[in-house]
């Protein structure tokens, strides 16, 4: 069966360039990067040209700006929880309100726990940040902001330099959930002013279970999980070696084909979008065409639900997601798209098709000639679509 | 050249069938586990059988006891702070002086920045907790007890069934880091008090970057790490699919070679420290030769450096520790050793072996024949060995 998969915002596949990088560290240069011997010998060097790989890709000034985590929730939390630690008499966070759950759910949890003022800075209908509430929200008790560069439902991209240099004019730290961004779009972290960066590895056709958090030279940073002298004390415990390795890998093959993310990525995924829409009437693009990462496309086919369509499209051999992976198994809309004002009605059928270097013509082919009778087959036993209101239809045909 | 690693209590080199059961979830099934789509339809079920090995492993009563980490340094970290959160009006800790830095870095961190009262409780000169000094610290105010299951330096095995009796008579959740246990002693947490267990993969043959924190079934718990609804709510991120699946598969070969550890690794080991102890004078065994690890031989060699020590091993090919791979770099010894009041001259120059089931015969006969050598050459040049005062030598013969 043709197979699709066109769900790289959830994970991507490891590279096998990046599964070849790792394995070395498994069964032979397996010893722990701090010991004194030769089974540990090259480690070290390994670990050294990685970090060198990264930095490159973030465009970081200094390699030991890098601390390795376990992903980028844990990259997340740990950069909230050190600004409330070392900005001392700030106890007030900004946010926005279509973040990933490793951020909201630790803020919703601080608010709670600790009476911790959380401000949740509202989208507009494409996305976009309200940035008269951002500008009131920001003030001498602001700890920190944390805005994420791009978004993973709709791929909306967000202003995080400018974002960074108003926090800074209130004297908040800025943090940004990039774990989509990264190794999609070009970011040179030395020439911007933000001071904390969340990546992970399996976002990027990496290995799952490492991530980083980029924290600028000079920026205090306390550590969420203490142990060892690892990351020069920032965090704790035997260093993951074939997954810093492998994101290593990862990062430089990303760095090479950033181009072809950039431009031919992102045609197919145009030609997808175009092709969708002019296909199946009742369904819109979420989110700003114009201003977002250029391998994501989340259609909202309005009068069905997402799980269905996904369940056919399975079926089909495609693979996309309905909202975050994350939030999957509950019923409810996805916040994001709740967020920007998206109708129910909409927002239930929205599938998210996101792209990765690995598709083809011939995948966007296979989805083109499947869409349609899938959501054709779902509203004939939709009684929503029976009984639509055609006066509010094609409520917000973002793509023209 | 001969190549001899007995640095397995450091790290292990992962099994090639453990690496075999990791690869397909690397490029094949490399879905997001929480997704509904073919890409990840097989990893909803290789990881429900991951987590059966492992319970089985550690005997626990429900596979959902376990939730998974980045290592053990994250797991210790977990039971620790849920505890101060869950266990309201009790603000202390207790823990022993021989514990990891996964554990004392962090309770003195909490020391100092939240002003909670930690009870370091010592131990005798076989690494043996002072019981008395740990029944008068145990009180209504201690939240939670950390004491490990074996210590990584010695290989001493801690009674922590009883010491988690004692623990809840006084109200108090008991945590054992069982890191250098799992895998090389049986476990049966069903039938224990233990409320929390550490484990972590890379000292069992598994990959780095992945642990478990065992939580009993009705133990209130508050993550460190949060977001999404990863391990029931119990730690967010995207699930490191290929290190669950590579844990489970180390912990089903742990518990097939369980015997031979227990058997043909611990006579390597006694072979090797019979053999050392009669060709090398003014050497003897730290920790308790007759209540600890199979695999594990501590043996100071008096007045020499162990740094030189390994550095010349190294040369030899033969890879071993001084003290905890996680503090060297600095030249203070091991504060296990301290903490057992070895006196400096004979800390100084100890040197862990730690075996693993990958050893064997031609391993021991390689180092007793490389050893005796090397300690006169370093004893040839050290001006304490010349100065020594023959009256305090073989100050603690605890092997005979
Ligand atoms: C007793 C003990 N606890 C905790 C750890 C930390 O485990 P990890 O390095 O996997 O975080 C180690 C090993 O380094 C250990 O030996
Ligand atoms: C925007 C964003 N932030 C954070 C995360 C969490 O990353 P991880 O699953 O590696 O912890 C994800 C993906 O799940 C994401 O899309």
């Amino acid at each position: 069966m043709t197979s699709v998969y066109l769900d790289n915002n959830a994970t991507t596949r490891t590279d096998p360039a990046v599964v070849a990088a790792m394995l070395p560290y498994f069964t032979e240069q397996f010893g722990n990067a701090s010991s004194m011997h030769a089974f540990g010998a090259e480690v070290g060097t390994a670990l050294a040209k990685a970090r060198k790989q990264l930095q490159a890709l973030i465009g970081a000034e200094f390699d030991h700006e890098i601390v390795y985590t376990s992903g980028g929730t844990e990259s997340d939390n740990a950069a909230i929880l050190s600004a409330l630690e070392t900005q001392t008499g700030r106890d007030e966070i900004i946010t926005s309100a279509v973040e990933h759950p490793a951020i909201l759910t630790l803020v919703a949890h601080l608010e709670k726990s600790r009476g911790i003022k959380v401000h949740v800075i509202g989208v507009d209908a494409r996305g976009h940040l309200d940035m008269e509430a951002y500008r009131k929200a920001l003030g001498p008790k602001t700890a920190i902001v944390s805005i994420m560069w791009a978004n993973n439902e709709t791929g909306t991209i967000f202003p995080v330099e400018q974002l960074a240099e108003l926090a800074h004019e209130a004297g908040a730290l800025f943090h940004t959930d990039a774990v989509q961004a990264v190794g999609k779009i070009a970011i040179n972290l030395a020439e911007s002013e933000i001071d904390m960066l969340s990546l992970s590895g399996h976002k990027l056709h990496g290995p799952k279970g490492i991530g980083a958090l980029y924290v600028r030279k000079g920026t205090r940073f306390r550590p969420i999980i203490r142990g060892g002298h690892q990351e020069r004390g920032r965090r704790g415990g035997t260093e993951n070696a074939p997954g810093i390795i492998g994101l290593g890998a990862a990062a430089e093959l990303a760095m090479q084909h950033m181009e072809d993310e950039n431009t031919r990525v992102a045609a197919l995924r145009d030609r997808l979008e175009k092709g969708l829409l002019q296909r199946i009437g009742n369904s819109f693009v979420t989110g700003d065409p114009d201003n977002r990462l250029p391998n994501t496309a989340n259609i909202a086919f309005e009068y069905i639900e997402g799980e269905a369509i996904l369940l056919l499209m399975n079926r089909d051999g495609i693979a996309a997601s309905s909202g975050s992976a994350c939030t999957s198994g509950s019923l409810e809309p996805s916040h994001v798209l709740r967020a920007m004002n998206v109708p129910y009605t909409a927002a239930h059928g929205a599938i998210r098709f996101s792209f990765s270097r690995e598709n083809g013509d011939a995948d966007v082919d296979h989805v083109l000639d499947a869409m349609p009778p899938i959501i054709e087959r779902l509203r004939e036993m939709s009684p929503f679509w029976r009984e639509r209101d055609v006066r509010t239809e094609a409520f917000n045909p973002t793509y023209a």
